[in-house]
């Protein structure tokens, strides 16, 4: 049974937290990752859906992007043999358990920014 | 009344949504922020107490990132007239609204520490 890490029963284990803190962040802190994440939340996109909705992201980046994805297991990749071929991506389930982490800091941001800018 | 945002209801405004991540990540995401303020959720620390707790960070960076996130409205700085004079952090209750998003967090980078490992 896996235990609910709370900052209350890590008090004996702060390092640990610590670590697993840096770890998500590693994962999902580059300029566009959490992005790609976020857009897919909503359903499979192909590559240019994902380019368009994601501003400022070039297609050989978004392409490396997409790799680390995939390898991470948080996302797949289907070549449709469709014509002309088109290629979809979606995340796995594992790339959904996201979600809850995702809303977190989309909320807090939108705080945030209320706060600093009054609107 | 503020709505709360889920993936669902930001559906028509996509955009704003990856504001607001970028937004909180841009303040938590360096290398040390989110430590301290970790730390900083298990009560008051002097400066000694987080250099300590906080492995590899020197007191030049964690004086640096402590007035950031001062200047930020995260935490207070507090001297205390003892002898010797010492100062002590303590979060702020905005702050403390960081703790739901530092526990998902935690929680996701250990579940995938034990997917990726295995332990």
């Amino acid at each position: 049974m896996e235990k609910n890490i709370t900052v209350e029963n890590v008090q004996g284990d702060c390092s640990k937290t610590l670590f697993a803190i840096q770890d998500t962040l590693d994962l999902i802190s580059g300029k566009w990752k959490i992005k790609v994440i976020s857009v897919l939340l909503y359903g499979k996109k192909n590559f240019t859906d994902l380019q368009r909705q994601i501003d400022g992201l070039g297609a050989k980046m978004l392409s490396k992007e997409l790799q680390d994805l995939e390898i991470n297991g948080l996302i797949t990749r289907t070549v449709n043999v469709t014509k002309p071929i088109t290629v979809t991506y979606e995340l796995t389930d594992y790339g959904h358990t996201l979600k809850s982490v995702i809303i977190e800091l989309a909320e807090w941001g939108t705080k945030h920014r209320h706060k600093i800018t009054g609107r």
